[in-house]
């Protein structure tokens, strides 16, 4: 999109029915489908008013979510679709993969057919590893992608990676009622992430009777007729009618002919690029999954943007790392931008805390959540701010606030004397921010005594 | 709050048990409270999923409703007196009037005593405005108070006036099928709101079947057995089962007994103050409903901070008029920071629009949403954000990354560059912010021919 606004000749080649990548079809637009469909027909988020009893649904099945997901699915594409072609960039469809350093081949069902181009831009996307000695059968074995044609709602369920994408499934799968023993031979869930909110989560995790093991090493995933069976390697067995092995995604460049360019992959198919994703090869850019972290819809797009700025010689700001929000699509959700307290401390940076809870807000009342919250660190000498951390419904959004101040330089002041509507969640940062303001108010007052 | 955080003593005085004020006991948190459990119960947020007979409870009653707005008022009056009490504020409950320039009478069932202190800050809050012709019998006319204790959802209903309130309880009672009547005698509804969205929020009223009757006065409202007439000056005779009368608001100046300060309080028991709130009395401050415009909860309490922050000589930043966010919970919702097309035309700021429609963005879909929009407004020079306006479910929250972007002089170039959570509603930003510069582009590339 961005080559076609600078009024270059643009091919768009995408595999069968996938146009929209990963993310609109097996990756970010079903599973978060899913998770509104989940929240909404299952009343979870209403429980606290209405009754531990509340469900929209009753009944509700695996196809009834599904639909919902095919829905927005073939919606998205649509979309994508509309907006290449309204740029006039040509969309085919094919594998493509290079046959020299300047052309591709293009081979579909159709037959084959030739694209030569001064520039290219990669963005193949990735797909979830699967280990060797795991038997995936597409029904009780299953991967991420294989997860959405699962055909009912498991009693029981084991999670092998608690990355994000296997606790975003441990949520709702927890959510749907289901029993989710979730695995991880890492001792830390979400290491990255504020440590108190990681708790929090976890906390809520096991009150809808997830069993959490880390430190475990899986050994064996074995099929059995009423299920399965899954070996640690400290002894235990824990069976299940489904397990979702969720362990990595790799980069997937094997059908694109690197050889012929040539560029070589890292060992987990990645392409290594520089600052504006330029890859080793002059005339040729990657983005997305394929340059491995932080692998975020909002964050490839953005990529995508700059490569095809730096491909026609235009000026482009770089991503700046740090502002980078991130999403992951718990229940309740969780969204960060900036550093935490770990870090900061371990930088030997001087922060003061505020903390907000939803429960204080009126709309965290008119709502009913009882455990969200907004955490901002804030330095404790010139009153920037360091990190924005936000825990509960609407977290993702409300992430956007503190990153645009912080974006802009805002201090901690900004926020104490901002007006926001009332009642909305945003008035967290005005009360976390007031809680941060005190405090250093406190200490400076102590000193001065 | 902010007295007693600069180690003052404090005392609160408040008639019967309204803690909060009339935000929280009669005002904005029943009506939003409402508002939600109404559009959770009804579906009706979810019908472009689920299809247009999808309720969650169909057998809706209004006490359904007003459990719900007594649990939440409950507990914010509690919220409010908890926070006071943890700051050593002292709670008084009773009505209270001037007996001097420094004392009052507090008045209750228990009694009467003195309270004496040497700084007032005046926050009585306003009531509806009941013109005398109109019988207001609290069954079948009714205020925007009375409307509260409805005993049953009425079939039909006329609405008179057409301003944030009348326009706010309209769209409640249209989602719940009542058929309603809006009537202002002015010609034009939300004259201060962008008018692309009022005309977009008419279009879906009328299509919940509102009849519109501006530019119409009404000069009777009679009770009947089996309901109410209203005639306008027009001639017309409206039938219907309710009628709520919302023709604006006074100030709750009666009982405060100024004359012994002297203040004067103006025709609509409004007080007249300076920039930090201070009356024409030197040691008293008015803040609130009783200050008039803008009347909006976050931007009272923001006034008597400042207040309190003056009545001690603490420096203080005095309220940003035009970063000032305006929050109408119509259904759909609208909010704006900021000037709109019309003002900044009438001004000659050379602007440009940018537009992005929520059912272009991935979390439109995933909601269902076909209706919402964000709408830039952008400085065509040196491409400052001039207004934000929002339209659609949250737009009371998405404002804010706009407002804060335009306080701490973010430029639409920082919208384009920023990376948001994705899918969320934030991402409305980027595209819109895209459309902007794409416009400014093209009208620069078309002006260098």
């Amino acid at each position: 999109m961005q080559a076609a606004k600078l009024h270059k000749h643009v091919v768009v080649i995408d595999r069968g029915p996938m146009l929209g990548g990963v993310s609109t079809n097996t990756g970010t637009i079903p599973s978060k489908t899913l998770r509104e469909a989940i929240l909404y027909l299952t009343g979870l988020g209403q429980r606290e008013i209405y009754g531990q009893a509340f469900r929209v649904k009753a009944d509700l099945t695996f196809d009834d979510l599904r639909a919902r997901m095919a829905q927005v699915i073939e919606t998205e594409r649509n979309v994508v679709r509309d907006q290449l072609l309204r740029n006039h960039v040509t969309v085919l469809e094919g594998t493509a993969s290079f046959v020299g350093t300047h052309e591709l081949r293009v081979a579909s069902e159709d037959g084959e057919r030739r694209v030569a181009a001064e520039r290219f831009i990669l963005a193949p996307g990735s797909s979830p590893t699967r280990p060797d000695d795991v038997d995936f059968n597409e029904r009780t074995i299953l991967d991420s992608d294989g997860i959405l044609h699962l055909e009912e709602i498991p009693d029981t369920m084991v999670v092998v990676g608690a990355g994000v994408i296997g606790v975003e499934y441990a949520s709702m799968f927890t959510a749907l009622g289901c029993k989710v023993t979730l695995i991880d031979a890492r001792s830390d869930v979400l290491p990255f992430c504020d440590k108190e909110i990681v708790e929090s989560l976890l906390f809520y995790l096991r009150d809808r009777r997830l069993t959490l093991r880390v430190g475990e090493k899986v050994v064996a995933v074995d099929e059995h007729p009423a299920g399965t069976v899954t070996r640690l390697e400290s002894g235990k067995q824990i069976a299940a009618d489904v397990v979702l092995y969720s362990a990595g995604r790799r980069g997937a460049v094997d059908a694109l002919g690197l050889d012929a360019l040539p560029l070589a992959p890292t060992a987990h198919g990645l392409l290594e690029v520089g600052e504006t994703y330029r890859t080793a090869v002059d005339h040729v850019w990657a983005v997305g999954d394929v340059v491995g972290f932080p692998s975020l819809a909002a964050s490839s797009a953005e990529q995508g943007r700059i490569a095809a700025l730096d491909a026609f010689g235009h000026p482009s700001d770089t991503l700046v790392d740090n502002l980078l929000p991130f999403g992951i699509y718990a229940i309740p959700e969780i969204s960060f931008v900036g550093r935490n307290e770990a870090e900061l401390t371990e930088a030997g940076v001087p922060y003061e805390v505020g903390v907000s809870r939803y429960r204080e807000l009126a709309r965290g009342q008119i709502m009913g959540d009882t455990h969200g919250m907004l955490k901002l660190m804030v330095h404790a000498d010139d009153r920037t701010l360091l990190g924005v951390h936000a825990f509960g419904p609407g977290a993702t959004e409300l992430v956007h606030i503190g990153q645009t101040a912080m974006a802009l330089n805002g201090k901690v002041d900004y926020l104490v004397d901002a007006v926001f509507n009332y009642p909305t969640l945003a008035e967290a940062y005005k009360v976390a921010a007031l809680d941060a303001a005190n405090r250093l108010a406190a200490l400076e007052e102590a000193l001065a005594d």
